[in-house]
């Protein structure tokens, strides 16, 4: 079964209540629940970690990559400004990874440091971008067509 | 039945001939082909255009608009590196609008003049950002919930 | 009779629809009669020519001062940004040019590439800028007193 | 009656003798008796205030603003290039400002750190200038139509 | 019979009447029988285009490129500013490129955004620059030694 | 006879032995033999001079000048970064200057500090670029037509 | 009673050790002493929480935001630099913000990228302007007067 | 007796009718009489001068020093952009220099010239600054402990 | 017995299979068995540190400091970017620091933010360079002479 | 007799109280003891004025340039950063302009915006550097030879 | 025998004597005699190079390739800053290069541009890092394992 | 004897013949007569150097050093761009520095990299800014007063 790690940034863990103008209502629960479901709709593993700790993001992604998995989603949420080390961790373990922006970063200003060593990105597609990052990322995984 | 334009920049009409290493073999036609059956089976309407002259994206959009156009779905391509005017376009219609780009334009140190004025970008996820794209942008249109 | 070239750049046929608490509601074929009726009563010749492609306002300056056009009013709109060729363009030609913007383009942030090859620049002025211009343009070819 | 003030800035009081290839011959006294007659004429109250120094411009704003003038003409002059104060107290008072400059700062890399506040900007149309800012001031303080 | 493409950018169809001290007087019309008869001399066939719009480069590019051009040399001219969208283009038709400049546009401060995807670049030497540029293109084509 | 001294600057005289796949394997003797007899054959006099150390260039130089030298062609190699003092040197001499680059510096972003004060420059060319900057120089100095 | 949240940031668990000419003698200790007995004295709730880890702060944040902290005062010390997480979390919580350093960063041409989100910052006032901070903190959340 | 020289800078004399959603509808007059009454009540002397001429306040500061001022409290306000020489006359008598903004000049993106000069720096406390900033000037001037 | 602490930053836990063509195939625990040996065979006391987390190492660096460490190797690995609060930290304790890097970081552009407050830095070296750090740090503190 | 300005900018009224390890202790009162008994002994008229208003020293020029000065020696002092207004004095008034800085500013990375429309500039001679302006002014101003 | 070159830049010969609180008292003749019994003690052939010229530190390696030297270490002292013609000679033969700095030159701010063709770098090592720079490259030449 | 050392940079032995609208007409040569008569005059020992090599100036300012010169006059000229080991030689002996330029250079823009080493600079002063320089030098080796 195909395995896939979210790691969920800093300051991802207040989703719901934060600058709801921006993310929204939804609470990170909320999330989880719909996309576990989502996991086991398309049969594939989710495994969901939240952290404001840049160091325990990268301690979790070294372990997932001890323990069989397959790809990488993550937003990068508080990290996004000056990761350079989960960047260089995620370069470091080679595994695919699709970055996800709930807001469009660009109109903000900001840059991530982490997106030149991902497969791809999206920003700006709110919640429903976890969903499609997911399922590119099976696509992926699975060496469909280009299509 | 939702109306969405799909611009497709300068250079794109060379697809499947160019630097194939990056953006793979698949022919302009071929994609126009398989995004065609993409509209039909999911019901909209889609409007496919060419051009290697920014403003003929321009007057194309303009025209569209004015043809009741629901939502915009370009890659910019060529125009990615200074379409002020084209992102003034986008701004002045004010039509919905999702930027895709074939390849990771991150990592090749791109940053698009546009995707400020786009409710979400997509980079790096081949062909299939299309798809990607044109149902997100039918999501949008639908005032879906947030997933 | 003095002839004189008005050309109106990118988005500007857009006018009286485009971000209307910026540009006004007067559209483009309001302000052409007007500005036509201007010309009619002080008795010069008017040739207005919009385009949202840059090297179209290139040919049609050439071909203006081929056929003897003695002055250029440009709005240059969209191409202010990047429009080194159409610099270029008006240096080459020698005629003398008066560059208007509608809104005050400082307050956004932007600098017009165009402006150090004009005689003189208006910007902030809304569509009576357009007289201001052409009024300011015959007085230039009359070589009238200081004042 | 419409009450404008002018501020000549740094530098202007010696007009007519300061490198006339770009200035011109004409004298300030010059140049007042001209723009007293125009005031007359167009029946609207003139005040024209000379200075080198950038706080008793600010000191006049601030006690023609408390007599009840309606609006501000200013060439800047020697304070375009860092009359910060000069630009908040404009933005203070509130009153309409109309900035113009003689010659095209634009040609001598020059940015006015003003313009910002200003409704609009005439650069480049030498002594005539200072009568299409005052009636341009005098159509926006009567509110006229578009045109 | 080796087919070359010429690319005669933006404001060049202006050459003998535009800025004479830097351009000369031999009008496009002039230079191109020279090349004519350059190329019948020497035995290759020289397609020559003009384009004030950058997009009609591109499309000619590709155009050329099906037709089996063996080389493009060009003068960007107004292209050479900000011609991206040119650039990715011959770089994605791989044909060997040659560019050339009539002035030496270094002492301008103008750096061009196409030379690093040229093969090589020739600036100052006038019109003379076309041929030394179209024997080069020979000699590279017909892998003669070093010399 | 008009006489020409070229200049080889720093790392010249490893030629062939350094980084072929950029320089060639033709070593700086062939070349210096080669262009020997290219100037026997055209009838004009050269005169090679090979250093590692800028002020013995700029010595070469005003020797040169002093002993009637018409022209100086030359490659800076590793002056091309920094050689502000050589770059004064010949604008102090007045003599025509052409620059030649064996490849295309432009596409390793080296920018050289001389080529502000040559009449033309040449790069990417390889070894051939120096015959074409010979004749250049000599077709300078004779005052032909524009072409 | 009124809760506020002291945050002491990276490296200041050192103090009284760490460069004793800047930061004085006094262990933090002694100053957790010192302000408990002033908001014993004033009669509010003070929270004090010391942590290198910055990811440590956004929890501990989140944690006393929803345990009714009325508002934040912090030196954010080490995390002054890159603490942009952090920086996004107080405005995601969105309690008043009071910012303390105990030098004067600006001397050291250190900037806060914290302080665009606090109400407001103290500098240079050594350990007294812990209480500065906390006194003004109290007056802000009792909407007291202007002075 | 202690004496405090407070410099009001720059468009300060209008506070009360200066963009009063930011600095309040107090006027200057208002904040004045709080302050004596703060000098009286805390027993020290208050010199305070409003001005709009950076060399007024320069002159002032040296009068004050010679006069037997021991400390000096400023709003450097429209001067705090550009204000070198003040900074240089701060730095020339030597007292100790205390700065308060109203606003929290950081959000607005201001860094003041002045700060690296004083001793410390308030902003954002509106009004009561100026008292906590009087208040750290008596504590700074009569050694009182670190607290 | 001289004691060191020997910090490993951010992802060298991974060390032998993170892109082995630079970093070597030797993992974490096989270089500690060889540097634990080499501290036996030396005669001083080593302790090796592991982390992920900035926080932690300034947290063990000042531990090690209370708890009489002589000296301090690190190689900031992933904190060398924006290590800003670990490099404060270093420069608070006070003890001799020596940095090391196994890749040579300068070809990758990558410049260190706590090499300014290290005794020396070994970039370049492979794993080697930790014994010369440790040896250089024991040359250091025993106050050898010059060689 | 040849009348020379000396201005003395912003802080130099402060002389010998300033910064003495810079500055040295002698008074301004001193300085100009010392320079009137040189145009005594020399036999040129002198005129000290000293400043901290920028738009006086701008009023003094002009008045001096009307009573017929022949030269002007200044010392911009605090003017030194951001006298753009009195550069464009000194430019419009055309005397020649001589300037003097007491201390090597250079030492302290200050750049004088002035001193491009200086003849000459002296910098870190001390109060002799005064009298070397002086007699430098009085050369140029009687058209002595090289020397 | 290996053979290794030492190349000490511009400045280095005045050892002993120039600025000794960071370069110490040593002299080099003095460390010359102590890296000669260096060399002879691990038995291998060191030439050591002083210059203050780059261009001879360049003849000098070219000399040394061709007579077989296996390895280069220098200290480019004066040639660091822009000795880009050297470093393009270190790139150009090929031979592994070892750089050395006495003092901690990222404290002043200084960047070597050579240091992205070495193997590795040292810097603050005092005189001892000649010796760890020659046993590094022994290490290096003679293909030991990882340690 | 004070003993003092002119060292003349690159492109000054060219003098007289050099630009003369800048330089001037006189010759190397007679500038060499008139500042050795200047010495005897005065009664100082005066050794001039002239070379187009950085290295040559470094050797020959050790030299002098070492022979007891009392100070260095020098016109940097060609190394005033990037004559940075040229710095660090004049920081390392250690003599007092005098710089001349002979023309004003802040004109055009340069920037001398050695001026911050000097205990003063004169520049635009032509060539009687040597017997400046020269005479500035004796008074600061014979500790004159302050004039």
């Amino acid at each position: 079964m195909t395995k896939i790690l979210l790691v969920q940034g800093a300051n991802l863990s207040y989703l719901g209540k934060r600058e709801p103008h921006i993310y929204g209502t939804t609470s990170a629960a909320d999330l989880d629940m719909h996309l576990r479901s989502h996991s086991e709709h398309l049969g594939y593993d989710l495994d969901i970690f939240y952290t404001n700790v840049e160091g325990e993001a990268i301690n979790r992604i070294y372990e997932a990559t001890r323990a069989g998995t397959d790809g990488l989603v993550m937003n990068p949420a508080g990290f996004t400004y000056v990761g350079y080390a989960l960047r260089d961790c995620v370069k470091a373990v080679g595994l695919p990874y699709i970055e996800v922006h709930i807001s469009n970063v660009e109109v903000r200003g900001i840059r991530s440091v982490l997106s030149n060593v991902s497969v791809g990105t999206l920003t700006g597609f709110g919640l429903s971008g976890y969903e499609m990052a997911l399922e590119a990322m099976l696509r992926l995984l699975e060496h469909e067509s280009d299509f």
